[in-house]
């Protein structure tokens, strides 16, 4: 099953990560497969800094989180808030546009999450 | 025609119960089956409690709508905030997790719609 | 690629428009065609009013989407906000349920937004 998170917001982060861990610890428990993909865009690509992440409480489960999901920042949101991708977690995917990456995946058979 | 509503905030309940109350009334006047299917997790499984309910105003509309939707409480979220299902309101389904319930609805055709 | 994106707050028509004029920019740089479909309920029909947009500093950015998306403002919401439709920017397109468009949009193959 495929799913896409959308975070926008710094203060979603929280719910959108223990969400995902719900989801993530369901799958397990009923042997099912999750591909989960986490698109950040606005000021919510912030947290995807290693210091912004402590900050916030998300460092820890974001590094957990690093290889069973995909985690996406929006280039224009980083352009916006002055980040280039060098600063970001290194795990972190840079897309272009990311209202685009949540449009394209919706319509290749994600359901839509917005935490 | 199917649709999914996700409330996770609190202060979401009474926008949601409007946008569904809505949808009803046009169904009514235009001859079109809609199935309902609310799903609350995070902090908004509070108010599935009767007296919670009342506190926030939206007691006599969930019963109202008790036979008209499906009305689910995510068990992950009851946990977290020390509610067990015995404490709900009698009509409340319990999911194990309610961002898989809302992922599986979307694959099976729900619409998704965040109040 | 069909999109429609959801408004529901006063709060989110910076958001929202920023995330459209991204989409529609990465359309042009890449050949590829949107059809957004933008759909206002709740308070933030208040906006699509020529003089609260432009308090809300929105007016030029809603003038210049006229043609390139389609902007729709429930009635429902319309009618709770005192507002008639003769009130609202001429462009503005007035749908009896916000809700019901959203998703009837959605079980047509538009992807869904909640900026």
């Amino acid at each position: 099953m495929k799913v896409l998170f959308h975070v926008n917001k710094s203060a979603h982060w929280k719910t959108a990560l223990g969400n995902i861990l719900n989801m993530l610890q369901y799958g397990e428990e009923n042997s099912m497969l999750f591909e989960i993909e986490l698109v950040a865009n606005g000021p919510a690509v912030k947290e995807l800094q290693p210091s912004a992440a402590k900050s916030a409480g998300i460092y820890d489960q974001l590094e957990r989180f690093a290889t069973a999901l995909r985690i996406c920042a929006c280039n224009n949101s980083l352009v916006a808030n002055g980040i280039t991708p060098s600063m970001l977690l290194p795990f972190i995917q840079v897309v272009p546009a990311g209202v685009v990456e949540i449009a394209v995946r919706q319509l290749n058979g994600y359901a839509y999450i917005k935490p």
